[in-house]
């Protein structure tokens, strides 16, 4: 048994034999064409055609967001400037294969000699280059292996075209070894809910048939796992799947204080597992969804119908939804600048709808029309707010168009610092954890390299948490937690101890946060607090906390 | 008059007349070729030789970060693929002048198309075309007006082979219509200290000849001026310079108080600029220009030669150095990831230095040993940090080196929220307002669209500035400014009412801060600072020290 650790992306657990992904093709010879340059500029036409129109027909099928990435590499096998370098390299004699090979180098070397941010575009032009070269040479392009049983795939890193066409029933989880936290593999992972550890040291000198324990929570790779193991990640498998199908009571302290567990959900596809997993009700409905694919905002009338649904599911119950967070990880062409040096510090969140005003106008338009017509009680709220007029001017538009509970999700520090400013004028607060975190520490959740920084358990996280918590009890208005922090069971306690009123998380999570808030009362809650906000370090915060919950461990 | 406003780089103000950069050349007509390709393809290589020749000489006057910037626009014009499909163009029939410009804008066209980071680039490829344009048609290449009289230079934007020739002793300011705070126009604008107003709507509509005061520190272009006004800005510009000359004693407060003004350096060059003006040490040394030219680190040998020049300037007075802050703005190839999708959250400052230890360690040895041949005062800090683990990091290796004095940048919301454990270890902090009030807000301090929130009397902001005054005042550690903050008169009286002990800042801010602090006793500075943390935003809290220290006003 030895250990491979990496960037867990989600936090699914598999287990199963690894299969590897074939090694890239070997580099086309420099030996002289024999058949001449017109031949071989006519296998070159047929190449380019017969590669841009697979990569395009792969990404009709996948559509979403793989299909925008696959639409850019097609665009790169039909490109004319390529074109006509490779057409000169023949002209000097090069085979259609080496021509190929030489022409999708250059331009990658070029991009990178030119600016610092195409390293990681570079991936997909040899992509390219390499299911051309595939095709010329009658080689099956690399990709994706087949088995008949289920696997987890380890490969340097995933193209776009390969995760795409992932087949999921046989893919059990994805290995990379080069692949960072924003590579495509993670994000295509994230989208997919697969089960990914990314950038990991020494994967690929592991031979295919190898039975791994993946566990994308820790970013741990156990190989070649014990019998005990293997049953004891199995059993957390179905306990995780057991978890998400049986229906369970409300949310409670030991105490009898009621804490609701609500949902985290980014469509409304999810209202039913949301259900299912007993959630009280929706804590954060991220509408991107909505906005993501289309060239344009879409209409009050189609926001309407959706939002109408998602009400339908959580009848005579809370749902929080949030106004467009579009920027950082995910800008709209019609809304960002996509020129941002930082955007997770640019135009983004409430900021980037302040610049374009009728959207936020539609999309509150269309949830006052959903709320009028339902018995749920709807909140909404606007991201990324950073001060007090910012708060005035979301919650008085809510109020115009008819919104009676407007509030902020609180991701920034300056909103926690003002908390008592803000929640006096704000009807509630959602605390994200995520960007809390991230900007609290002034560290890219999203990186690898500065990935250490990112953890809500920090008691300078935890301190702005119970300022908001305070300005909350103080004005009597709720104060939510709808980042990842809240998934955590223990650290959940802590948060409630700080002040929060309502916990919100994946479904998933819902059934062990629930079993551990039923272990402790508000006072232990409020003492755990205590601890975790005089240590000076995550780690001290999360072992002073555990030495009181678990005093004989 | 009429006003014109935009994003003001530093602090400076100019009044002049306005003169206009050229119009770029008219597109090349699409005839055919009357020479023929043999004659055209000769042109070309005649052309592209020459011109990469002619901005690479014009690098090598300019030096310094224009030399980059220049040479990587020579690689441009002499980059195979690029000259490839120059060729094609040319064989099928088109001037040479017509092809440089397709195959530049297709070029273009790709790279825009590909990535989102790429368009600050393109400016790049047009001013290189439009270069080699001009020398195949017989025309001066589009560049930097001339004139007898000093004048104020309007333009779109400016090539970096513009502002990196720039005549200083003509050009008295730079105006931009199009140009961002990033752009290469801000960037050199801040590396040569010209006043530069950048984004400014409306500029290409002035006349040439017209009279403007520009002011860079409200971003306000005040066009056709009254006399009054224009004697005004004049008495400024005189008032700055003066200052700036004048040797005064030490920094005051009305009750006695001894509160130090120190200067910010960026190099050894400003040494007697910062003593004429009469700073009690240096409260800030960069070290980047050290390394910002280099391919690798420079030795311990060649930094002891700097730092001991630095200490010579200052025998008898405080120093404090700050280590190599690498990242963000200036990432530097041998230390920092330049793939970061934001440079600002990434591994810079004190993580840089972490993951190079030698650098640090190299860095602080020289140090330690120009400082035991001084009888200045040297301290040592350590950028970008943002927990109590770092502080302990770098105080033992400072120490371990013979340095015994070693501090913190407290620029992270984390480090101002954890101040007293880190105050416990660090030997002092010293606050860099910009940057905190960059995360604080989590707003990009160089980013035009989100400008608005980078205000350090930001009420949150200040909050974090009392918390590390608290800490210190408590446990006998000094707290000083370092940020552009303490440049700010009436704001450096508030940072001292929450605990500032000493304020660093460009020598130029000395003489209207000492003048400022001298004003108002301690008990004041209290009161100011407790108006500015009650109110809601930066505006009232302004607004409400302004009515304390101006009651008649």
């Amino acid at each position: 048994m030895s250990v491979l650790t990496g960037v867990g992306i989600g936090r699914g657990v598999a287990v199963g034999p690894i299969l590897r992904m074939p090694e890239p093709l070997p580099e086309p010879d420099t030996i002289a064409s024999t058949i001449g340059p017109d031949s071989e500029r006519e296998r070159v036409t047929n190449a380019l055609a017969a590669t841009a129109e697979d990569i395009r027909s792969r990404g009709e099928r996948a559509g979403g967001k793989a299909q925008e990435v696959l639409d850019a590499q097609a665009m790169m096998a039909d490109d004319p400037t390529l074109r006509s370098d490779i057409d000169v390299r023949i002209d000097n004699g090069a085979t259609a294969e080496r021509a190929v090979f030489e022409a999708f180098n250059g331009f990658k070397e070029m991009l990178l000699a030119i600016g610092g941010y195409m390293a990681e575009r570079a991936t997909d032009l040899d992509d390219v280059s390499q299911r051309i070269i595939a095709r010329l040479s009658g080689v099956p392009a690399p990709g994706v292996p087949t088995s008949d049983v289920p696997f987890v795939l380890v490969a340097r890193d995933l193209a776009p075209a390969d995760t795409a066409l992932l087949d999921l029933d046989r893919v059990l989880a994805l290995i990379t070894s080069d692949g960072g936290p924003t590579s495509h593999t993670a994000i295509l992972a994230r989208e997919k809910s697969i089960t990914a550890v990314v950038g990991v040291v020494g994967a690929l000198s592991l031979d295919d048939g190898t039975n791994v324990i993946v566990d994308a929570s820790t970013g741990i790779i156990t190989v070649g796992p014990s019998v005990d193991q293997t049953e004891k990640a199995k059993a957390t498998i179905l306990e995780r799947a057991q978890r998400a199908a049986v229906p369970i009571g409300p949310g409670a302290l030991a105490d009898g204080t009621h804490i609701p567990l609500l949902a985290n959900l980014g469509s409304v596809d999810g209202v039913d597992a949301a259900l299912a997993a007993g959630a009280e009700g929706v804590g954060l409905f991220r509408t991107e969804f909505l906005f993501l694919d289309a060239k344009s905002a879409p209409t009050v009338a189609q926001q309407y119908t959706h939002y109408s649904k998602l009400l339908r599911g959580f009848s005579g119950k809370k749902v929080v939804v949030r106004a467009l967070d579009a920027g950082a990880d995910k800008p709209l062409s019609f809304l960002n600048d996509a020129h941002e040096e930082n955007p997770a510090l640019g135009l983004r969140g409430l900021r980037a709808l302040r610049a374009s005003e009728h959207i936020l106008r539609d999309q509150l338009t269309a949830l006052s029309r959903a709320a009028q017509e339902s018995d749920a009680d709807l909140w909404v709220m606007a991201p990324m707010v950073s001060t007090v007029e910012e708060t005035k001017y979301f919650v008085d538009i809510a109020h115009e168009l008819g919104l009676a509970t407007a509030g902020v999700m609180v991701e920034v520090p300056s909103s926690a610092l003002l908390a008592d400013r803000i929640l006096a004028i704000a009807g509630f607060a959602s605390i994200g954890t995520n960007d809390l975190t991230q900007y609290t520490l002034a560290a890219d959740r999203m990186l690898g390299t500065v990935s250490s920084f990112q953890d809500p358990w920090h008691p300078a996280v935890l301190r702005l948490v119970g300022e908001v918590g305070s300005a909350g009890a103080a004005l009597g208005k709720p104060v939510g937690i709808c980042g990842e922090a809240a998934a955590d069971p223990l650290l959940a306690v802590v948060l409630v101890g700080l002040g929060a009123t309502s916990l919100s998380m994946s479904p998933a999570a819902i059934g062990d946060v629930r079993s551990e808030l039923a272990r402790f009362t508000r006072d232990q809650a409020v003492a755990f607090a205590q601890a975790a906000l005089a240590a000076d370090s995550p780690q001290s915060a999360r072992e002073a906390v555990r030495a009181l919950a678990e005093p004989g461990s």
